[in-house]
């Protein structure tokens, strides 16, 4: 697959977009410059889940009573575009933290995000809300959101720079309306975040889905090792910024990790589970900006911590005789990228560096 | 425009599903017998909302302490599509309680919903998450969400039959698994509704879109009229069910009116507000199964009033210059339909009558 023409249309897309002045503006203008998408079908549905019911009779003259009646929740809602002429291998996408199936799409500044970008690149796509956030809000157990401000600790913690500044060269647009629609599309718990809810909750939507490749972004990677132990649907990992729940064989587990946001451990689970991790392609990604010593910066100080378990985690996976890989991009001559590096501003230059490795796999 | 060939054409799909067993299935197998949908672009973005500041100022080492840090919240998070040769008017779309974008999505049983019908009629769709629901999640005031079950609740007060029965020749269909969709998707508040909320963010929403046809659903009706009041942007307004916050002009509010879930009270509005919804044709239906005598259901009953408000204010409307018309669709001869009426087994017989109704206002 040439993918310069795309590269090409990519620059003219963000040349577009600076000159506009409105992420939306840039978006409208930029994709009129694109060949349509041609879907073959498209919907949603849910996935998984429980039911729980509260003893009793309903009484149809009290329908508030809850006596007698069930909850359906707990399970993940899926947005999904098939292109025609698809490739064999859906991709699967599971979001991170605060986040939802809005990750994948249009980027803060208005260009296409990795939904439009891989649609045109013949993949199915399927965007996941896991359960109890986004549009699968509906749980089994009870929550409470506060309105917390941290808007600022995000900016740190996604490594856009230190409140205020950016790091200099960072992959994100620097405008004030591009900021806005990176603090809008966050989107929080409804109940307590489980793992396991959310990887039974994948495992079955892949019952649906079959075989795909599983794309997870940061706290989405441990459900995502959880839901490759579990499911035979799961054909390859990529994993951007995985960032906890580094699952290791028994006995195998490194040592904990101290630091600025609290110490990390890795996530025991029986040999014969692990070993399912060694019978796929896997790849991890990290972007730039993570220090090697100690940072009395918390937000950046905490994937110091992460990529060091990710490459004994890689190490680890390899030494059992899986395939592995991790790239830190600045090793491979790529800066500026945050722990968003599918929507920053080089997100083209990101989605070929997985095309390339689909291919090189024989995924595609 | 001739729609025989799309209701052949959806029999089809209906029986494919009937056969196929599953909803998914009967999705897969029903829309590969459509042509594909040609997408000229696609996307999401937030719109309106605000933003809350700690006093203090924000420390880089200490970034879980929420001083000097804002949260930026009350957005509508908006997903869109515009096929190629789009008409001049895109639908956005509204959800009613407890729901989101997906309401307009794939049905229970796995048809395509009011987004791509209309998709294949041509026109763009913007799907709407309002603030504090779905996607659109994060919010400047603290929320709880109880995990009380209410699916029999919702079983009645959507009018698919007094649980566990359903209503004879209910537009529902009746297998486990539809069922089981239908209450998945179901997604809570993450605060408080509150319809100024709402409405602010559509206001925004709509001076990104444009001059669009404004479509809601049940809750969503109330926001509806206040958006069609602010913005200059609502050139039509299409209502499903609108259930409560019927505006009326000061001294012209209907009295109170009690039912089984409450009383129902006009909303009072000043008249030069009011007269806007004179400037623009609107359609309101509402489905079959509304008693015409106190009910002892309460799921039940709260529709006969509603049905009794919304003709005193259509009337009201077009008393005062304005184009209004209810369509009580058992009037019109067609039966069974739930309060979703656009996701019914008929919906795209529901479809043909928006469709046919924009043509007679010249709208499409």
């Amino acid at each position: 697959m040439n993918l310069k023409p795309l590269k090409a249309l990519s620059a003219a897309v963000l040349l577009l977009g600076i000159f506009s002045g409105s992420a939306f503006a840039a978006e409208k203008t930029g994709m009129q410059t694109q060949k349509p998408i041609v879907i073959q079908e498209q919907g949603a549905f849910s996935a998984g889940g429980s039911v729980i019911t509260t003893p009793g009779t309903f009484d149809p003259t009290k329908i508030a009573d809850p006596k007698g009646q069930t909850l359906h929740g707990d399970h993940a809602s899926v947005f999904y575009q098939i292109p025609a002429k698809a490739r064999k291998y859906p991709l699967v996408f599971l979001h991170g933290a605060g986040q939802s199936a809005r990750t994948w799409q249009t980027t803060p500044d208005g260009r296409e995000g990795f939904q439009n970008i891989f649609l045109r690149r013949n993949y199915s796509v399927y965007l996941i809300d896991q359960p109890r956030r986004g549009q699968a809000g509906r749980s089994t157990v009870a929550g409470t959101i506060s309105a917390t401000t941290d808007d600022q600790m995000w900016f740190d913690m996604f490594r856009l720079g230190e409140w205020p500044n950016f790091f200099s060269g960072v992959q994100f647009p620097k405008d004030d309306e591009s900021l806005n629609q990176y603090f809008r599309q966050m989107t929080p718990n409804t109940a307590a975040y489980d793992s396991d809810v959310v990887s039974n909750a994948l495992t079955a939507a892949l019952d649906k889905i079959g075989p795909s490749i599983l794309v997870t972004h940061s706290q989405g990677g441990g459900p995502g090792w959880l839901t490759a132990m579990k499911s035979k649907n799961v054909k390859a990992v990529v994993a951007y910024e995985p960032g906890s729940q580094f699952v290791f064989p028994e006995g195998e587990v490194p040592e904990d990790m101290p630091s600025g946001t609290g110490t990390l451990k890795g996530y025991p689970v029986p040999l014969k589970d692990f070993m399912q991790l060694t019978k796929m392609p896997i790849i991890v990604y990290y972007g730039d900006n993570i220090p090697t010593e100690i940072s009395d910066n918390p937000g950046q100080d905490n994937w110091r911590v992460r990529l060091k378990m990710a490459r004994i985690w890689a190490d680890t996976i390899n030494r059992h005789g899986g395939d592995a890989t991790l790239v830190h991009l600045p090793e491979v001559g790529i800066y500026g990228n945050t722990h968003f590096m599918f929507s920053d501003l080089n997100n083209v230059q990101i989605a070929d560096l997985l095309s390339k490795w689909l291919k090189d796999k024989g995924l595609d």
